[in-house]
This record gives structure tokens, C-alpha cells and sequence, in this order.
């Protein structure tokens, strides 16, 4: 397709972004062209949004960031098999080699050789984006467009909490950012007897808690690991989903978790963390797991699943919708904590 | 039974140990008294000899210390059913409480009310110990004394190697103590493809070799990163025991896993260790687990039929017999490191 | 204690039972005494009662029968200390030898010398029961007698639906008498998306959708293979717990399970099965486990945080009460399927 | 490439095949042409050859047969970008959809739309054969072509001994026939104690043996169940290989296993089978696995990882050459069962 067409662009080495007319992207024999419906901010956005450490480090502008979004395939490339156009689609956004040995055993969340859309190569906050059609993912018809672009960030949130078996089990969820609160429905849908949230901020707090908590804990008033001890006669929660990437409520989960338990780690402390290895890991026996991306497909299979089934609802963390010209306003909100999931209308 | 033995005694909160007359230990009606007849030296035992920091925060002298052995029953208690007099045995060193969410759950290994022998109360290094039947494991006739004596940290380097998959692998040992030794041949014999021995002492690095390492790698004159690159294409190995609790080894452990690995701790770092969650673990998407004594009796049943079976010969580790009044020439070889696993004959 | 009891016997190799007044039974050194206070009717009771060709070959009349209860212990061996004077509690009734190579290794439940209380020794079914303490679960005390009592069936269910994950899948329950129907409410606890609850009988159906199932199937009316085919998009269900034991029913498990998936089977057949290995296990490489049992005690931990959490609800399948001497009219509603779980109380 | 080529042609619905030149197959824009080096004879082969019940319902003579091969690749379509030519390769045998949902979790070895080549479509009993990009699997430059033909079959092997843990595991092996025979070499590679072989053919027994077995059973000369008996203290086997499709011999397998043991069927029973669920299965807590194909691309790496480091010597059991004109020599030993592999080079 030619043309231009509006995009929210990452444009200088500098803190925000710029809504410009840029160009239709072309596609590849194997991509698809997707008009884009919806797209919601991630942590990631802001951080390149804010141009951190971490961005400064990874991304190049100008390009077109954003990765989460629902859309409708509008163009195939010659040799597309797997979608068509009209397809109602929503993506996968780590592209993988497809040949290292993690590809070639099935683990292409880890692919040494992961590209990130919107990180790595230009995004979705835009009209429209191009993609291989290896990570397209069909959505039902009757899918809101906002619900189906959370679908990405939820595969986070299901990755974590079901790398391991969580029935009848205590789960501990740090930080509830919107992948964090999508952690404590997951969490709930798939049989915890208990589910703690943790946070700073009340706001975020009081939406975990519309999502399921059966507790909330604000850490800044209340002592974390004394309050699991509380709530679990003093033996310690089997699960922590660890989402803050704060050293302090890191070690917090170290030291709440029983023994023989289980710490998912999703989040991305800035720097090393010190550990307390002898006393927190190696003699209380328990399995650290780091989490990345989503498995391709098991995980989109289990988002897909617990959303048509209405096991987990995820509405209420959908806070706000703006259309993409306001990009600022929600940007804002992130910074502050007062939202939930923020949606972008192209 | 009355009467008075030999005892290696921690007398007093300072360096060494002194053999003293002691009382024969009475037993519980579900205890039994053992005669000893070969006892191995643990680094445990060395940092109690040694009076470490550790070792001042935990033990309470005098006492009889010392916890790898095998013996002859010489007496049973009044409601013991399980081992009789005369049977042939080894112990689990860990007393464990049997009412814990983890005993009730069979993670016996990580009761949080565990006891150890030689540590909390009166251990082996004596001409008798007495403990309760449940901790009881019967060896074959034929196994020579001090082969059965080493079984029990055989199980610390089965537990932490067979913590996963090994067979067509590629493993690395991290630290070749008599542990990191044992684990390399249980690699082996478990189909791992390739074994990486690391330390910085040559003469245990020789040991290793002796005990099936496809590698030896002095991690003071070559750089065990790098060296792990060059053996695995690039990718990093499978599965790294860490067996050193150096913290530089530690993050060299980090670095060399690839995507999706495991790296299973045993050792036990002095202080909090820095570790790059984010880059080693999250990103990686690696899983850490901490691994402390030995599965009851599944780790021992390993143990056995791994040492009935000759897949792994433990004999070339077993460098130095010594009575037990030589205790000292034992505790200087450990210290110096020019030794594998020194054998005391009470 | 001594005296006498009333006590339900199977007094004859034939049909039926009758009350008597036996002696109180005597503990061992590691035995408790349990007043009874409530005790439900299992399907293996009624094999009993009805005098069958497994209970001709397996139980040696007269002796009382019956296993599900729950009761306060009177008195306690002397060397138990495990359980106290006072406590209310339930029983594993599994009695495992703890010494073959199963126990050795936690694996309790398939014991190569089980015994089983009510089938190979004297049961519940009267005013007092003895019993080992190792066989003790504690329950909450404000936990209702019926529901205590019906927590060892509820294990066999939560064993064989928990036995792999069902969270966001399609879970099939063959057979809905009380087990079944347990199975169904642990299924929707877990996380299955859909739970397709089959029988032949109406009544039983009705009360598996009360205990949450998505979709019921009255396998005399509708093909059951079909009705999955419909249900799935034609793939199949990922899980299938068997609990009818009938070879046709079996053999639709089979057929209506999805490639990869797993086939949980509780049920105990009568005869041989003819099944189709090649085209039914071996092509679509499905896992079939038996299962038999609780784990000791994991199940039970699990069976009681759904209780407790809420997250399973057995009183909808809780149907019918009876004073013990009103025995026949339980046992006759459980011949005619007119009935959940019927509760004695002695 | 035009012209035409020798091959061995299914070219009735009848017994035997013959040598015919037929027309080089032509490839798509993602397939590769594959000069043939060495082309091995399984089973499934046999079975077509024979023209025997399985065969006459599934294969369409005329056809080329053959699946197992190893050659170079001399052509590739447009759009492949995974291998080049002078590429030296073997391939996995199934084609999959990649759509259903097995093979969007990454199960496509049990794919519902799976394509067999050989059998589903034009195979490797000829100078050239035409496969998916996909399907290509890259050998070392250095190892033999009948070694690298073998690898597929030996996959079967791999996936079926390693769908469990079998470390220091008894594992019987029911059926020597190749896949048998390499999987008797494969289990000691991965650490069993015991491998305990059972055929009725001494020729094929003695094979199993030069491939490592520590015990060989000829079933019609002594009582398979009663001999592992023996040779497990009573309890059984840990793991059951079965490779012989026999019903008696599977049943054999299923009263040789231990409690809570596994048995992994490879072999296709040519009709339903009598199986005794309630005491082989249920009671005995045991796990079946139905096993097919390979898995993509693990299993692939752990044979190759096996052969590359010598820790599985496969050679003692390729005990025939011939040209592919010689085909008929070849079919008939394998009738005849006096032999291990028959390797064919056109």
C-alpha cells in the first residue's frame, strides 16, 4: 500500500515523542500489512517515551515505537499462508530466528536472536504496522478492540504465574502495574487460594484488588514479609510473582517465599541486585525462574482461553482511552500511577 | 550400652579440635547406636575446625562433630522396627520434624525445623553415634567403608546435578571440591555430552579429570566464559552446578548458561552476592535453583544404584586413610586443598 | 477404652450388613482411638454390602466396614505424638509399609503393601474406629462433620484432576457419582475453561452441573464423542477423568481426547479393557495414568485449601443423612443412583 | 532438475516393488531436491513391501517408498532460506500443518494433519527426493551416510527411553528390532542400571547385547515377567520400552513394571488389545505414554548430541549394505529378522 500515514514517532535522542506523517510500511513476501484499531502503552513505551538509561542504550530514533495493539490484516505478502486480508488479528511482537538451538527445541520466547517491534524495528502507535505473518494471532470476532490488544501483556502476566502449578496454592504478586494486576486475575482464575498484592500506590492497589486480590498490601505501610507470615501461619507464600524491579521488594520476595517455593521473576531491575544466596535460595531450596516475552503459541492459547471462557476479566484495568493525538496525556498518567492500562485510538 | 569411647571433640570456641574420652551416647526408643567404622571429612567439618564465622554463629561446643560415616548397629531402641543389630548402614544427616507443610508434602530435605548431626547435636567423628532409625539407610554387604561413608555428600552432587536433565548436555562444575568431583562423574554417567570442571587448584582439576571431565578449566589462567563459548558454538552450556560460593564464580555461572539453562547452587557464598537479575536471569530466561541436602531416600537410592551399578567409581577421590587420632594430617590436607576425600578410622 | 459400640458389620460371605454390638476396638504404642462422628457411604461399600465378585475375593466377613469419617480422638497410643486427646480429625485410610521402594521415596499412595482401612481391617462405619497416627489429618475445627467425612473421596478426585494442569483447558468427567461430581467442582477451581460432565443418569447430571459443570452429556441420549467433536472445534478435550469404569465409556475417553492429551483413570473395570493402543494412545501420543489414592499428604493439603479458600463447594452433592441404623435406606438410594454422597451418623 | 532417476517404486497393490526410472520429483518455492547418499529399510517399509493389512488401507501404489536417507542437497525453491546447496543433510520424516493447535504449542510430532514421506507421499528409495525446507536437518561433515541415515529411526528410539527420567533406572526393552536394539544403547547412555532386553529372535537378542544390554531375555525360552522378578528384588522394572507390538509381550510389559513405573509404546498393535486397567494400571499407579515420531527438534539434537560424543555407538547394529538394486536381499532379511539395519545406496 502507498501513502502516508499518522504515527507517533520516537523523533530525537531526547525525552517524548512527535505525532508525523511517515510512510505506509511495505511489507515482505512473508508480512502482512495491519490497520492498527487500537494500541495500549507499555512500561517499555514509557521508558523510551522518557528516554531512560535503558533506551538510550537499546533503541534508535526516529522510528515509530509501540508494540501492544489489535488490528485488521489489510495487505498479505506473495508467499503469506496463514492469514488474509480482513483477518482480525493481534501479534506476537518478539520476531525470532527460528534457528538456534532454542528456535529448534520450541523455546522461541528465548531465541538468542529475538527482534522487538517498536524496540528493535517500527511499531504499532501509527495507522498502520507490518509484520511477519509467523506472528499474527487470530482473534475471535466479538473480541473489544481494547481487550485484544491487552492480549500481549497479559501473555506476560500468564507467563509468569502458570510457569509453575499455583492450585490451592498462596501467591504473592509485587507490584501492580498493569501486567501485575492481570498477574492477580490469572492468578485467581487458575486456583490460587490466595493472592497478595503488593504496590506503593493505593490507586494501583484498589484496582488489584477489583481484579481479585484476596489481600492488598501497601509496602509502604506495612512490613511485606510480616504480613505473609501473618496471612500464611507463618510459613511463607509458595508463589511470588516478582513485577516491581525494586532491589528492596525483590529481597522482600525472597525472604516471604516458603521453603521449596517458587520466585518468577518478569521484572528489570536497573542494576545487579545483592542476594542474599545461602540463606534465601540455597537452604530454603527454592527454583528462581526468569520470565521473558510470552511462549509462542502456548501462552497466547492460554490468554486467548481464560478470556473467551470469562475466567478472567480484564476491564477494570482498563482505565483509559485516548485517541493517539493525546498520546501525551496518557504518557502522563503512566508516569504518575493513576491508570491502569491506557488504549491509544490511531 | 555403657561405658566411655574416643571422640573428636570441638572442646572450645577457637581453632581445632582435641580426642577425648566422652560418654558412649544413650539412645531414644527410636534411636540406634552405631558402631563407626569409617568417617569422611566434610568442608563443613573444616569451617567448624577452622572456627569461621559461620561455624561461631551456629555450633555450641563442646561437642562431638562430624556426619559422614558407615557403621554397624549396635543397639536399638525399644519401638525401633526398621533396622535391626548387626545391619550394615549410613545415615541421612538431616533430622527433620515430619509435621511441616514441606515433610507432610515429602520435601523432606527442606523441613524447616531440620536438624543436623555434627552441627545442632553429638555427630560421628567418635567409635559411636547414636540416631533415630528413620534416618537409617542399609548398605550392600560388600561395599567397602569408606565408599558407603562418602554416599552422603555423593547425594549433595546427585541432588544438585539430577535436579534436571543431563543426557546429551553439556554440564558445568563450578568448584571441584570432593562434592564438584562426585557431581562431575554423576554427569557422566548420567548422559551428559560434555563435562566442564572448573577450579583453581590443579591438583583437583586432575581429579576431576580422573573422575570423567571432557574439561578442565583453570578459571586463574583462562577466562571460563570465554572458554565455554569456544566449547559450546557460542550458545553457553545446558546445566552449571555451583560448587565454589565464590561470588565471581557465581556470576561466571550466570554468564555461561545458555538461554533457558539451569543453574543449580549447592555452595554457600559467605555474604549477599551482587547478580544482574535482569541480563543473567529475566532476559536469559534461566531458571536457579538452591539445593540443600539430599531427597529422602530418593537421592539415596540414586546414590545406590548409581555406586552398585559402577557407573560412577568414587574411588579416585577417596585420596588419604588416616586413624582417627591423625585427625590434624586430615583438616591441613583440606585446607590446603591437596586432597580429594580424607577417610578417618575411628 | 474399654466396652462396647454399635458397629455396622458385613457379618456374612453374602448380600447385606448388620448392626451389632462389638468390642471397642484396642490401639497400639502408634495407634489412636477415634469416636466417630460422622461417616460416609463409597462406592466400595456398597461393592461390600451388595456381596460382588471383587468383595467375595478380597474381604474376610464378619469385620466392620466402611472408610470416610470424621471424629474426635479419645485416646492415643503410648508413643504418639503426633495427634492429641481432643483433636478433630479425618484419616488417610491407606496404611503403607514404609519401607518398599514406593514409600522409600515418597511415593506412599502405590505402596507395594497397602492396607486398606474397612476393606483389610475394621472401618468407621460404628461409634469408635483406631487407626495409626500417621494416618491423621487435622481438620479446622469449624469445618462441618459431613464435610470432613467426604474429604477422603474429595482427595481422589483432586488426585486424579490434578494430576497435570488443566488451567484454560477442556477437562471431560466420565461417571458422576460422587467422585465425579467432586471432580467436576475441582476442575472449574483449577482453571479449566470447560469441564463436560457424562453419565447415564439424569439425577447424577443434574447435580455435576450444580457442582459447576460447563456442560452436561447424558451418554444414553447423545453420542459423547461427537458432543466433544461439537464442543471443541473438532480437536478433541485436552484431560479426561475416567471414574465409570464401564468398558464403552472408556473406550469414548479415548476417542475424545485431543492429540498430546491425558487420560486420568480412578475407575477400577470389572474385566479386561479391549482398547485400540496403536490408533487411540500410540498416534496421538496421549498419556494415560492410573491413579489410586491420595499422595500422603499432598492431596489432602490441596483438597483442604479448596475447602477452606471456598474455591469447592461440596454441599450441593452432600444429598442425603441417616442415623448408622438407618443403613439400608443409604445404601439402597446408592444402588439406585438416586443420591450424592449419603452421611451416617453413628 | 529435469530427467529422470532410478528408484524403487510401490508400482501395484501387491506384494514386492520394483526398479523403474521415473521422473526426478519437481520442488516448491519453500522445498529443497536431495541427492540420496544412503537410504535405510524400517519397519514401516517392510509393512508396505508386504503389502499387508495397515499398508493396503493406507498407501496409493504406484508410489516411490522409503523414508530414512542421508544425501546432499542439490536444488532449492525460491523461497528457502534454511539450507543451501552442497548441504549435507537427513530429515524428519513427518510433515506438519503448523496450525493445529499441537503444533501451535510446539507438539508437532503429533500434528493432526501430519504427511509421512514414503508413505503419504513420494519417499527416499530413489536418486532424489523433494522435502520442505522445514523438515531438514543438518549433519556434521564427518559423520558416515549410513550413520546419519539411521539418525531417524534412532529418534524413535531417543523419544521413547527419554520421555522419562531413567538415571539409575531398571528399563526393559520388549521388542529388538532396530529402534529396539538402538534403544537398548540409548538408555545406557542416559544412566540406567539395568537394561534388560526381550525378543523371541536370538540373533537379534545378541545385537541388543554388542548394543550394551546388561541382561538379554529370549521370552520364548524363559518367563519374562518371573526373570525381572529376579532381577529387580521382586519390585519390577522402572520403565517398559515396548517395541513389539505383540499383545501378549504387552501384556508382559504391564505386569513387569513396578508401582508408579512408566511405559512408553512405540510399537503398533495390529488390533485392539485386552488390557487389565484395574490391576496393571489403576493400582499400580503406573504412567503409559503413547509415543510417535520425533519431537521437532529436540529429540534431533539429543541424537545427534549422542552419536557426536560417542556416547551411543550405533554401528554394531547396521549389519547389512546393498546396492538399491539389491533391494529384494534387504526385505528379505529383514522378513526373515536376520538382521539390524540394511542400508541401501543408490
Amino acid at each position: 500500500m502507498n501513502g502516508t500515514m499518522k504515527a507517533l514517532v520516537k523523533s530525537g535522542k531526547h525525552k517524548g515523542a512527535e505525532i508525523q506523517q511517515v510512510e505506509i510500511p511495505s511489507i515482505g513476501d512473508r508480512e502482512v500489512l495491519i490497520k492498527v484499531k487500537a494500541t495500549s502503552i507499555c512500561g517499555t513505551d514509557v521508558h523510551i517515551y522518557n528516554w531512560d538509561e535503558w533506551s538510550q542504550s537499546r533503541v534508535h530514533p526516529p522510528y515509530v515505537f509501540g508494540h501492544e495493539f489489535a488490528g485488521e490484516v489489510v495487505e498479505t505478502g506473495e508467499k503469506v499462508t496463514k492469514v488474509a486480508v480482513g483477518d482480525y488479528v493481534s501479534a506476537e511482537t518478539h520476531i525470532v530466528c527460528g534457528h538456534c538451538p532454542q528456535c529448534l527445541t520450541g523455546k522461541y520466547h528465548i531465541c538468542e536472536n529475538t527482534q522487538i517491534i517498536g524496540v528493535d524495528r517500527d511499531g504499532c502507535f501509527a495507522e498502520y504496522v507490518a509484520l511477519p505473518e509467523d506472528n499474527m494471532w487470530k482473534n475471535p470476532e466479538d473480541m473489544p478492540v481494547e481487550i485484544a490488544s491487552v492480549q500481549e501483556p497479559m501473555g506476560n502476566a500468564v507467563h509468569t504465574v502458570l510457569s509453575g502449578d499455583v492450585v490451592g496454592k498462596s501467591v504473592a504478586v509485587i507490584g501492580c502495574g498493569p501486567i501485575g494486576m492481570m498477574a492477580v486475575g490469572v492468578a485467581k482464575a487458575a486456583g490460587a487460594s490466595q493472592v497478595i498484592a503488593f504496590d506503593l500506590n493505593d490507586y494501583r492497589l484498589d484496582l488489584a484488588s477489583q481484579m481479585g486480590a484476596t489481600t492488598i498490601v501497601n509496602s509502604a505501610k506495612e512490613n511485606p514479609v510480616e504480613r505473609v507470615k501473618e496471612l500464611t501461619e507463618g510459613h511463607g507464600v509458595d508463589v511470588v510473582c516478582e513485577m516491581s524491579g525494586h532491589p528492596k521488594a525483590i529481597n522482600q520476595g525472597f525472604k516471604m517465599v516458603t521453603n521449596g517455593g517458587r520466585v518468577s521473576i518478569l521484572s528489570l531491575p536497573t542494576k545487579p541486585v545483592e542476594v542474599d544466596i545461602t540463606d534465601d535460595i540455597v537452604f530454603k531450596g527454592i527454583t528462581v525462574q526468569g520470565i521473558t516475552g510470552r511462549k509462542m503459541f502456548e501462552t497466547w492459547q492460554q490468554v486467548s482461553r481464560l478470556l473467551d471462557s470469562k475466567q478472567v476479566d480484564v476491564s477494570p484495568m482498563i482505565t483509559h482511552h485516548f485517541p493517539l493525538e493525546d498520546f501525551e496525556k496518557g504518557f502522563e498518567l503512566m508516569n504518575e500511577g493513576k491508570c491502569g492500562k491506557v488504549v491509544l485510538h490511531p
